[in-house]
Formats: C-alpha cells, structure tokens, sequence
C-alpha cells in the first residue's frame, strides 16, 4: 500500500511512519514542521514540507505518489492553548480537514484513518466511555474533533470517502528500539514531565489538584502505548479497505491509573524518587477518563502489547534518558 | 457608524446595505459575487469584490475602511445542494467564517452581526421553537450554522468578539419599492416559484407533498419579510454595541402558513390563478417550522411590519412582476 501521512513528523505520525514503512508499505509524510521533527521521520519514508491547507498541494501529492489511503495527525492538540487561541484551532484543525477531504475527493482517494480525542465525550455521565457515549466537548480541542468527525460523516454520504475515527484517551510511551518519542514545547504530557523531574531533579513537575472524586483524589486516567496505539491504526486501515463501511473506535486499554500511581510507577521503572510539586486544580480536567476499548478488540482484533503502564513508561523512559534534550540530541 | 456587509450582493445582504445606508451609515460590501448581483448593491456603498477565505483582503478592507461592525451574509445557502456537496458548504461557510473572525482579530473589529438559520434546529420536539431549543440540525448547511455559531462563542470568550446569531426562518418578499429582491440560480424557496409560476402559467410550481401532519397536509414554515429582517439586523447591532454582550434571537413572525395557504394568498395578491403541481414528499423537511420570537420582539424591541403574509407577498410581487427574469432585467 501507498500511504500518505499527514503530521508524520509529529509524535504520533512519526511511529505510525515506522511500523507503516517495518510492514512494507510505501510511506510519504507531509507535515508543515510546526511543532513536528524532520529527524523524527523515518528515512525511508519520502518527505514534504507543507500545509495541510493547501489544498492544491495535497491533490497533487496524493496524484502524484499514487497514494491508496490517508493516515492525518496533523491537528494541533493542546487543550489550554485551544481555549486561549480557538482561531488557530479551528483554523488548522477544521479547515485543514475541509481541505483535506477537498484534495482527497479531486484525487479520488477514499481512504481515511483519523486521530480523533476521548476530549470528544466532554464529561462523561458514565464509565467507561463506550463509542455511544454521547459527544459533549468543554474545550475548542474537542469541539474541533467532533466537527472533523461531522464532517468526515458527509464526506462519506455525499462523496465516497471511507473514514474511520479513532477517539485516542492518553497516547503515551516511546518506540521500543528507543529511536523516537516525544518532544513537545511546551510539553504538557504527564510521563514526559514526571521523567524530565527525574533527569533534571528540579522538583518544576506539578500534579494538579488532589481533591478530585477518585481513589486517591489525583486524575485518573487510560494510558495506551504509542506503538500499540499505530498496530490499531495499521488494523484500521486494513478493516476499512476490507468493509467500505466508515466507523469510529476508541482507543485506551481500559485501566485506569491516577496521576499520583504513575508517579509511584515512574519511580519504579526509573529507580528515582522523584521530586514533584502537588498544586491546585487547572480547570477543565474530568475527575476519572477511562475507555471501554471492547470494541476495537473484537472488531479489529486489537491486543495492545502494553496493558500495565509500568511497560508504557519503561518505553519512555528509554527515550528521555538518552534524550533530555528530544531531538535535539540527536 | 462604519459596517462591511459581506455577502452584501446576495438577497438579504444587498437588504442590509439599503437600510445601513438610508440610516445614515457608510456601508462596505464584500461580496465574491458567486451567487450574488452586482446590481443589486446600493450605489451609495464601496464595493469591493474577493472571497472571505481571503483573510489577508478581509483584514486589510477593515483597517483600511476604519470598520466598526461587521455584518456576515456570505453563506451558502441550499439544502438539497449541501446534502449533495457537503465539502462545499464546509469550505465556504465554517471556513469562511473562521477567516473572518481572524481577520476581524487581526484588525481589532470587535462586532459582529451574523445570519444563523433555523436549521440549526432541525426537527424540533416542541413548536413554536424559542432559542433555548437543542441544536440539532439534519443537513450539513444546518450543520455548518451551528459549526459557526460555536466559532463565534469560543472567538467571543478567548478574543472579546461579541456577536449576535440571528436564526432566520423563512426569509420573504422585497424591498418595498420594488427595487430589489428575490434571484436565486436555482430558486428553491417556495414564493419566488410560485410567483414566477403566476406569470408564466407554465404549471411547473411543484408543492412536495401533502401528507405532513399539518392543519391541510403541507409543510408550515414562519415567513419574514426580509426589510423587517433587516430592521432586527440593525437594532441587533446597536444592542450589541450597547451591552457589549454576545447573544442569540430567533426572527420568525410566530404565525405559521401552509404551502396551500401561501398559494391562497398569492392567487389573491396577483389576481392570478396559479397552476401547480402536487409532488411526492422531497425528503427531510419537517412539517412544521414555527418561531418563538417573544425574545426579539422584547428585548430587541423589533415590530416587523408584515404579521400578515399577503403582505409579504405583495412586496415580492412587486418585484418579480417588474423583473421576471431578476437582476437581468435591471
């Protein structure tokens, strides 16, 4: 297969590139470098620099490298700077999906894999959040998601164009070889912040709010392994092309750890006690996010490798120990 | 003041420019002229022709111009058409607005007056339809209204861009001088065809269906004479400015007519009896749309003129019957 993949040099496209290019698919990435890493990509992959908004450009890629299907990560994702600068958000979530969809429909490409956001369910009344949960986002993050999945939805109607949404909860961890992670600026991720304190014993890395409704009264949450997260895309894509048929699949192990059993893990996988800071609530954090992944199980036969998260750090780790610095340390 | 009316070329936009200027306002069109007339823009408004989607144009337009207001009429419109060709009507409509608000941003214009629709409703659970109703629209042009109404709220909390949504029903009739009105390619709202029917006696006026659960088996629908639309624009306007408080208010008249009762009544305006054709049911119109404008009317203070629709008729007559092919005919 021929694949393009949008934001493939970001922290998720990056590893979909490598098991896509390990399975023996032909891979090309288009990614703008906002925030992604040229070095991130894998070198067989083939490279171009771009907007997803260009329209024009993304018709005559897909034209041109003869592309059977569409992985697309590249949607900003940082729900506070979401609700200080919606514009941008919108702008390059939606309108960069409207185009997407614009190019793939003039170059009759029909195939979509799409990472949706568990930030689509809002609050949710229930747990664990099954696909039916009704969508009810409190962040311009999730209410862009939710419009690109509406979106897609017509797109398929009117035009043909199969898609199938995966609704990520915590996509966390590091290729397993050690090669590629992540490296966001700022990184607002739980792991990576927990193994920076770690490296650098600073004491900077802060939990926040302990008087939530959980067992411990930190967050809970559903850490799914990055490279088991792209065997359930690589499923997907398979799943799609074999039924026509567009659908939408969370995608989380079903356990749920507070942020204070992953400092207990971190400090486990790393053999340091590290130093961290509990502050108050931020605002806009659900007490307890947990996926019910029944669905991508049966369906796509998903079984993520990772399924106790001392293992999801361990990849982490791997990466941030030899890279403090990210990328560039490479 | 100092207002750009974008779409201010199309059918209610060019309304807006006549009644902004006649109220002593300076009036800038931006109008792409896609589907809209040239001719139709009042003499005494700069007109400049580009696309929304041309942030850069839309920000330089209102520094240039010193803009206090913005009112947005550039919208694609059809139904049937944004079932067929979804992409379209996201690309135009969602995108579109999210280049305003951008540009708008950019050149700290920080009002906005903004053409909503009743389709955001969809199919109601309850007549008549206050604003509190759930949005739940069944077409992508539904979808792409409350896609910017959702902009439009986020722009307000994160930029101070405060904004009206004005849910239209169904928009009728013409200025009352006869000078402009009604010219769609194609025309699918029902008075213009039924009008256009009373003067060629073609019989090619088509009533879709006429087994709906109303009082005589056709759809009901709420018309609003598009001057009195204009006139709730305009208070609209000087109440955002006043409160500085972003809103929404339905426009509808409150009194619901029959498709038969609209051709009783245009039989009766025209002297004409009109032919017609009773068609099979065209899928997904409610049979009834009926505004709750009780908030309109109280806090906006709006009285439109036309409560009788004969009255509404009688000024699309005027207009159709001195231009029976529209704007070619000036």
């Amino acid at each position: 297969m021929r694949v393009l993949v949008v934001g493939g040099a970001g922290y998720i496209g990056s590893h979909a590139v490598r098991e896509l290019a390990k399975e023996g698919n032909d891979v090309v990435v288009l990614d703008a470098l906002y925030t992604g890493h040229r070095k991130a990509v894998d070198p067989k992959a083939k490279f171009y620099q771009g907007d997803i908004e260009n329209t024009f450009l993304v018709s005559k890629i897909l034209r041109d490298e003869k592309i059977d299907a569409v992985m697309h990560f590249a949607a900003y994702s940082l729900v506070p700077e979401s609700v200080k600068k919606p514009l941008k958000y919108y702008d390059n979530n939606v309108t960069g999906m409207i185009s997407l969809l614009k190019a793939m429909n003039d170059a009759q490409v029909k195939y979509l894999i799409f990472s949706s956001s568990a930030a689509t369910y809002g609050i949710p009344k229930k747990l664990p959040i099954t696909e039916d949960t009704p969508l009810d986002p409190i962040n311009p993050y999730g209410e862009t998601k939710v419009m690109m999945e509406m979106i897609m939805h017509w797109a398929d109607k009117a035009d043909g164009i199969k898609s199938i949404a995966l609704r990520y909860f915590n996509v966390a961890g590091a290729s397993s070889d050690g090669k590629i992670g992540e490296d966001h600026h700022p990184e607002t991720h739980l792991i990576p912040n927990i193994l920076r304190s770690a490296i650098s014993g600073d004491g900077k890395f802060t939990i926040f709010g302990d008087d939530y409704n959980t067992k411990d009264g930190t967050n809970v949450r559903d850490y799914v392994q990055v490279e088991d997260l792209i065997d359930a895309h690589i499923l997907a894509l398979k799943h799609l092309m074999q039924t026509n048929k567009s659908d939408v699949f969370n995608l989380g192990t079903a356990h749920g750890y507070s942020n204070l059993e992953i400092l207990k893990s971190a400090k486990k996988v790393t053999g340091i006690d590290i130093p961290y800071t509990m502050g108050p609530r931020r605002g806009g954090d659900p007490d307890s996010l947990v996926a019910d992944s029944t669905k991508a199980r049966s369906v796509l036969s998903w079984k993520p490798k990772h399924e106790n998260v001392d293992t999801v750090i361990a990849t982490a780790w791997k990466w941030h120990k030899n890279h403090p610095n990210g990328y560039a340390d490479i």
